[in-house]
């Protein structure tokens, strides 16, 4: 019996951030790698609380429910979109199994093998991944301080041909993973034009927006592209998720979009998993109309500040000039660059020896990686953790030049 | 702006089945139509309990999960299936969004777009459509009584040329969708031995087995297969959920396949959801190992069994030799074939303003649709509804008939 695979899955490379996970449950493994939420921060005694309530209403609770989401979840999605200066009524949510089935719901809907996806690179693994696997070509759009390269892009597309134009583009505009930037506000209404320009959906990914630092608060693209034109005309999907501010455990996420995209996506999903746990949706919905959530998301971001502040300031004063990064305003993602030509891959053995595991920079690449970058997460070690974390991480940088030099 | 949708979503059609959804709220309304199981026989009780327990592990418990599923269910699972003759060790065993979503990623790993997919006819709606939405070429398979007519399907892969030979066959072997059949054991050892031979992969779909109103029980098809290869080589990939004993609103299915397709799948599920909700996985978890999910299966099984005699008994009285059916000796569903050349489609709006909802037969064809055809579910409507609505029913085809009469 020989199984032939379809084509994307006859050698498919796992997840390389995945493949990571056995390093991390070393004993005194100190992690920057995964994308986890600290779970000292989620309010277990609230979601506690949510699911008993959620769970009174006898059998109906455990019941199928409906392919687009619970009604009193999406009225509770609604209002914390209007928050974020999003105004979409419930009606125009599609509650999804986490923000990663959104996004692989988009591709699904909207692209053919051998269609363009730009992405801009660095860029979150799982999205890479995903295009991938759907056969389309990727082409990255560089970014800098203030996140995706919009005269860059602009560039891009006057000089792309008309079959190699993008159908999509994917960014996380607000405190970007795996760079912590946030697109500015200039930025964000000349990636609308250009989109209502070159005829293609911007896919808005935005799970850190509310882990902000400051105060400065940024429109999402999709309500910036709202100013000028209808909901049928927005060529924003914007995607989001409760996993990085109340429980990954739930998988909730959701989508906004036209219309024409939320029914054909609704079609999908059936196919796909016919519901997100109506369990899941309910206690979330529970957990929302408890009140608790501003005062869970504000601790959050306090301790994430606080966290990202400390692993900045052991950086500096560990590695000085050899490593350069711009310091988050919010969000999950510190990305470095080593300045002095050391590859932070060729670094990983030694410093996973020594006790910290992170994930270097090509994994967040479709192609041509910058081999000198990393990304260390903040967000689930203590601060302690955070500064032995970076100790080991220079000791691991100086071994491994002294073994350089000793082999040169 | 206008957006280029993918090919399979540029003007896709809804579940037919879910487009029946906006007549079953109307008030006096008696369902027959969906495969919901019946929500006064969940076990509301236990599954509250076991969330309570499930949730005490404090912020842990809220965390992301692997993508292969928490290691505690999957061990419960393991047991679920040894009860069910088929002996697998936890880690071959993948946990899924439902058993749609295994399905989903089955279609993924292994269909290209233009592969033959052989499916036993009629078949579930929410199948046909995942495969017509991946492009993939479905090929009708009959049934009869005893199942999926392998006589035939010997016939039709001798036939094909090996351009036009299956993949995959899809089957629900122990009380199908809609037809509730038992696949005999003689056909499901022919079944694996054509499996072998032409090498395709046995999709055997199973959320139904456990609902069997006799003592009668049948090894699955992927037992049978291990009996004379190893796990490597079973050409069989074995789906199960618990959402028709259990709850629907858990969303807990799973997969158990040889490494090559586990290995792929789970890559599939990184990209579709990361993992299913560690949450509801932990309840799951929880109530299995409290020991009362046989009682709840036990109660299910002798309800559904009253209710489908009851349908059973009252077809017959009210109908007579117009209607033919096998009385199902477990699951969900009758099947029913309308004698006179009387049309259950042309029916149905007669029946809706009587108050008995229904699928029409045409739902569970690729093509070539058996027009005299109708799903009834017994699982949801309580003894008396089912009379009720089954006179109904009677009563539309009464004046359907007479309004041809009188048009004639």
């Amino acid at each position: 019996m020989s199984i032939t695979f379809s084509q994307p899955f006859a050698e498919p490379k796992g997840s390389p951030i995945r493949e990571l996970f056995p390093y991390l449950s070393l004993p005194g493994m100190i992690s920057f790698a995964g994308g986890y939420p600290s779970p000292s921060l989620f309010d277990s005694e609230g979601l506690r609380d949510a699911a008993a309530e959620a769970l009174t209403a006898g059998g109906v609770a455990f019941q199928y429910g409906s392919t687009e989401g619970d009604v009193s979840l999406r009225e509770q999605l609604s209002a914390l979109m209007a928050h974020r200066g999003l105004d979409c009524p419930s009606g125009r949510i599609l509650v999804t199994t986490g923000s990663q089935q959104a996004f692989d719901i988009v591709v699904r809907v909207l692209m053919n093998r051998g269609d363009v996806a730009y992405v801009e690179t660095p860029a979150y693994p799982a999205t890479i991944q995903a295009l991938a696997l759907a056969g389309t070509r990727i082409v990255q759009v560089p970014v800098d301080s203030d996140g995706l390269n919009v005269a860059t892009l602009e560039e891009m597309l006057r000089a792309a041909c008309p079959k190699d134009r993008p159908k999509i583009l994917y960014t996380v505009p607000t405190f970007s993973n795996p760079c912590g930037t946030r697109l500015s506000l200039d930025r964000r209404e000349r990636l609308v034009q250009l989109a209502l320009e070159f005829e293609f959906v911007i896919v808005e990914d935005d799970p850190y927006s509310e882990l902000a630092f400051t105060d400065e608060r940024l429109l999402p693209i999709y309500a910036v592209a709202s100013r000028c034109v209808t909901p049928e005309q927005n060529p924003v999907v914007y995607l989001s998720s409760l996993s990085k501010t109340v429980a990954p455990a739930l998988r909730i996420g959701w989508m906004v979009a036209s219309p024409a995209v939320l029914r054909r996506s609704a079609i999908a999903k059936q196919t796909m998993d016919l519901c997100t746990s109506p369990v899941s949706q309910a206690i979330a919905a529970s957990y929302l109309a408890s009140g608790r959530y501003p005062a869970t998301v504000a601790s959050a971001c306090a301790e994430y500040g606080r966290r990202m502040s400390t692993m900045a300031t052991a950086l500096q004063s560990h590695l000085g000039n050899r490593v350069q990064f711009d310091k988050p305003t919010g969000g999950m993602f510190l990305w470095g660059r080593m300045g002095d030509g050391i590859d932070p891959t060729r670094v990983f053995k030694e410093a996973v020896d020594l006790g910290v595991v992170y994930v270097p920079g090509h994994a967040f690449y479709a192609s041509n990686p910058d081999a000198n970058t990393f990304r260390f997460s903040y967000a689930a070690p203590d601060c302690k953790q955070i500064e032995t974390g970076v100790a080991r991480f220079a000791e691991a940088l100086e071994k491994a030049g002294s073994a350089l030099a000793n082999s040169d």
